[in-house]
């Protein structure tokens, strides 16, 4: 089942050793790391009896854990399943798509427990861990499963390990700027995850880019089943979407309130993106690309806002133009970066994730900039921007302002962060794929024998009855 | 790819400015609606904190969204993946399945949260939405992914929107009727949804008859792997039903007690399918069709009941039955139907919904009126049955007569409706499929190349090796 | 497409009067059990109200449904979905993998419901039962799921429901022992559920040994296609892992500590697992049975200490160990077991379930024995370990030999059940198939015709356009 290779291009993808030694020595790396930092926080530690009593807690449920856990699983079948399963569209690459996300998610969320906790959870020099940090650990690992759409089929797993390593950093940092430095908010991460992890994997695909890979073309579409596969990817994130925007927001209302947004937001995105995907094509068909991808524009744009009262209607008219703007991507965007840009991005994040992703941000900022004790109440007003001791004076319209710049600031450690780490990873030694081997899970995966010659040999009527 | 088409009988089902057309013209509708009517309700809005001072709630976990969301969560992964994912059974309808699915019910949440909101959250000419409206507009719209079953592979896109306007508007008018006219108790919708969607979509089915179907019987079956996929949404459904069946029973009690007797329901359910699917076919093997339907006819007739102290034992009573009817129909009933009242029911929801729908009626009827406060208790008989206000001096046995008359009012509604909306459904102009193009999605959708022809084509030695 | 069968060896399989009767005896049974005995738990009855009065809880929320809920659904899509598919990697057995798991958990929590309920909810001749039972029932029935994995393709449905009922009475009696006699503590099922399960399994299928095996090796493997749909099983177990060990624990920190270490463990033991897939195999590729079952060994091998203080580090350091254990199991174990003890095991339960649950229940007895007050707090320290009333002067050195004694315990009730079970499995009553059927869905189910000469005949130009 080999096929010919061409020596001039071949490509040494041999894993036996270097992939087992980056795994066993960053697992090695983050046991010594989790020893000497990380510990329960006081909602995990079996001295929480003695905390609810100095808290004066009467019940069980105050513990964090019950406000946020069902949530954190939602969040988690996204990352894994969601993303996972929504990138083995592709007819050879299932293996690849689901396998490959799956290692760089379980190696990332270890990291950003670490990174994310210097910056967010250190006290007395501990990282002190709860169900949130888990939450905003699989936050950040959502954005390097984005880079991964731009990337998918085209690197080696040992480059996505490297990857994942530098990208978790460069997130925890630019996070860190945004939510700390700039105090800005933005729970459903529309800057954080998406447009930082998006431009950060398109600048990354661009300094990877492969001049011959229409020599892979053929393995670079989908199959009938292939794509009902990805649409289970596509519909676990659209449903729990609504549970990843609010999943770190504050207890009571605005979790509410970003779930309520989240899912207007979406199912208007449906609507549009069936509109604009059957107008764009000659024939008049449903494009299968629009409907696993357009749809989830939704969910994105309104990342930063959800949490706000941009109110249901708002919520229909944000996701309604995400929707329109996706598909239009997907027609005309993608193959414009592909043939002028040189930007070869496999899964068309810009169009799912980049381009909402400003979105989001540009109406995180209008909304915050628009806001009125009027609207949220004097006591909601200061609970919803954390308008408190230094940021006491800051008014809607200064806070709309530093929004705008955390999208820039995201936007700016996206392209140069990308363009080092796309450099690194470009150094011939991580074992990535040739371009005729692209999009095809036999260079790194045992794979099984195909189905068609196993049912051929069921009723190949020359076939000897087994012994 | 194209196969020959009669041209005596082709139809015009071109979409392409007629489905974006429908699409954008509603979800316009949907933002000037919602900006006008629908607003959050007090527990999503910033001003929460007030209302909680005034309420004199000591915590955030009194916010409804800790008692419902998780519910509303598995609700939504019933309507999106359940019923999505258990209808790509047929073999080459997988994206019709999938993707219609998620079209009509992404519009028909939105026009739900209006029509369902002006009849119960309607307050000073605003709606007020929490949680709870947007499990009613989900389980509003399971009625449409109901009917949807008894058309399916044979309608145009913009059929199923069309159906789906009216469907969610009839919908709830008949709640309206059943919950605040004759107030019933029908937490799981066994009357609301299942017995109103099914025989609406029979109704539709019966108007919409096709006497030239049995040209695309060949595609009117199943693969090994679309069957595969189809577990997907079963067992999903099958998880999730105790989710369903509790989602907007009161708080505490009548949400535990409502899992628990659906869970035992279910679990017996599937033992007597078993049993009748291996039973009632000559060479004793099991059928598919019968584990990936009958399985779940007992959440289905304990929707009523459920909240009520039906009592683990009854529950299995009440589950074993209607696997055993569930079973028979698909066996008898259904070939019936077809041949001799010319009702083509695609996925064979008169077993799975319409007759144990019935049963859920009448098993609410009967737990109802035998109700006693010796089983309830003095208040939990009040709250059960909320018989308070102008309900005060119902008796048990009147309240029997009120659920049964739910089950009348259901059935009229849903054959008057149904008659109305296949009428409409008939009229020539929204590009339904000929005859033979029924269950195909290459007529509406953009359908990748086969997975054979790829494989052939790896394999065929006479390829000239990629340049 | 029925295929020639030896005579000489043909079985008989047929399932039509044996298969209901089962069914339906034990359904009836049930019922009747359940009418006797089962009743709603205070906190799902409607005698709650006066309940709360007298416990003078002022919320709703104080029912234990919503502190145990969520984490039930995610464990009973663990059952059903993650167990169902995970076994479907087989290319002709997806049927029998998913359907049979449905029919054996369906049966056996019910069956469950009642054996637990005497030993644990047993009150003035009831079994009380509420959420807790309900997801210690689904605890006890994936005992079962494991050991079908090690039988899977080669009993009968009869045979299966056989086990069930004859496994869950071991298993509630195993459990009884260990955590009532012994005072053990074992929430995420290390020693009752995995060891029993996976050693009980492992000799049943000693029991059956088949010699003439390899006569169906050519089913014994996956197609690229079983193995996608195997990632949902994983996927879904290993996402909801945490809910697994947690579900139990004690509300508050118990519950919340026992997810962190679970998520954990698993992130490292994905990194472990990949390592030495690659390393173990010449080519140095990817072997997605190690993907598939692997890495969930962290989740079994912290079944028992997750809800103590076992610490992150702790947590990664465990799950990094058994991910290598289990791999290497794979490679080197299995086919030892197989050639030499005659031990036919074909989801290899052994690597995944055996040796991991074995290291979970040791690292359990050190982590017990090393707790001290400094480390649990005083309070904490008894809540932890339940060291009240008789158990009130156990020292944690005392507990650590208890646990150990867990260890035994479940090993000996495996060995001897299991001995026992699979000899009467091995009557010639139950309708096993031959050894050349096994690994085939056709035997027992009513399969569609194949896709590839479905497509065949869409393709072929010689066939006459439908009429």
């Amino acid at each position: 089942m080999e096929r010919p290779r061409h020596q001039g291009m071949a490509k040494n993808t041999y894993m036996r050793w270097r992939l087992p030694l980056v795994c066993l020595l960053w697992e090695v790396a983050m046991i010594v790391l989790f020893g000497v930092f990380v510990r329960f926080g006081p909602e995990a530690d079996a001295h929480w009896e003695e905390e609810k009593r100095e808290l004066n807690l009467t019940s069980d449920m105050e513990n964090d854990f019950y406000f946020r856990y069902p949530s954190f699983q939602d969040v988690h079948v996204m990352i894994f399943v969601g993303f996972g399963f929504l990138m083995t569209f592709l007819k050879r690459y299932g293996f690849g798509a689901v396998g490959f996300n799956f290692l760089l998610a379980a190696f990332g969320i270890q990291w950003a427990l670490l990174m994310q906790g210097w910056f967010h959870s250190f006290k007395n020099g501990k990282i002190l861990i709860g169900v949130e940090n888990l939450i905003n650990a699989d936050f950040c690992v959502g954005s390097v499963c984005i880079a991964f759409g731009a990337i998918l089929g085209k690197t080696s797993p040992i480059q996505l390990l490297v990857m994942t390593l530098f990208q978790v950093t460069l997130f925890s940092v630019n996070e860190y700027i945004l939510l700390n430095l700039l105090h800005v908010k933005d729970a459903g991460g529309s800057m954080t995850i998406h447009t930082f992890g998006a431009y950060f994997g398109l600048t990354v695909t661009r300094i990877l880019y492969r001049p011959n890979l229409e020599q892979s073309k053929d393995k670079q579409g989908s199959v009938y089943h292939s794509d009902l596969f990805a649409m289970i990817g596509t519909l676990y994130l659209w449903m729990y979407w609504p549970s990843f925007n609010s999943a770190i927001s504050e207890h009571g209302d605005a979790q509410h309130r970003s779930a309520i947004n989240t899912y207007c937001s979406l199912a208007a995105c449906v609507l549009t993106t069936m509109a604009f995907s059957s107008m764009l094509q000659k024939k008049g068909k449903l494009d299968m690309v629009h409907i696993q991808n357009a749809t989830l524009a939704g969910g994105v744009a309104v990342g930063t806002s959800a949490e706000m009262m941009l109110t249901p209607y708002g919520s229909l008219i944000v996701g309604s133009i995400s929707g329109i703007v996706s598909t239009v991507g997907y027609v005309y965007f993608t193959p414009f970066l592909e043939s002028r840009l040189h930007i070869q991005d496999t899964c068309g994040i810009h169009n799912l994730h980049a381009m909402p992703g400003l979105i989001g941000g540009i109406v995180g900022a209008i909304t915050a900039a628009a806001a009125t004790e009027d609207v949220y109440g004097k006591e909601g007003f200061i609970k919803a921007f954390d308008f408190t001791g230094v940021y006491q004076t800051r008014t809607p319209s200064i806070q709309g302002g530093f929004q705008a710049a955390g999208i820039v600031v995201s936007l700016l450690m996206a392209f140069v962060g990308g363009a080092i780490v796309g450099g690194i990873l470009k150094l011939p030694i991580w074992g990535d794929p040739a371009a005729e081997n692209c999009f095809e899970d036999e260079v790194y995966w045992e794979v099984p024998e195909d189905e068609e010659s196993d049912v051929y040999h069921m009723h190949n009527p020359d076939k000897p009855a087994s012994p």
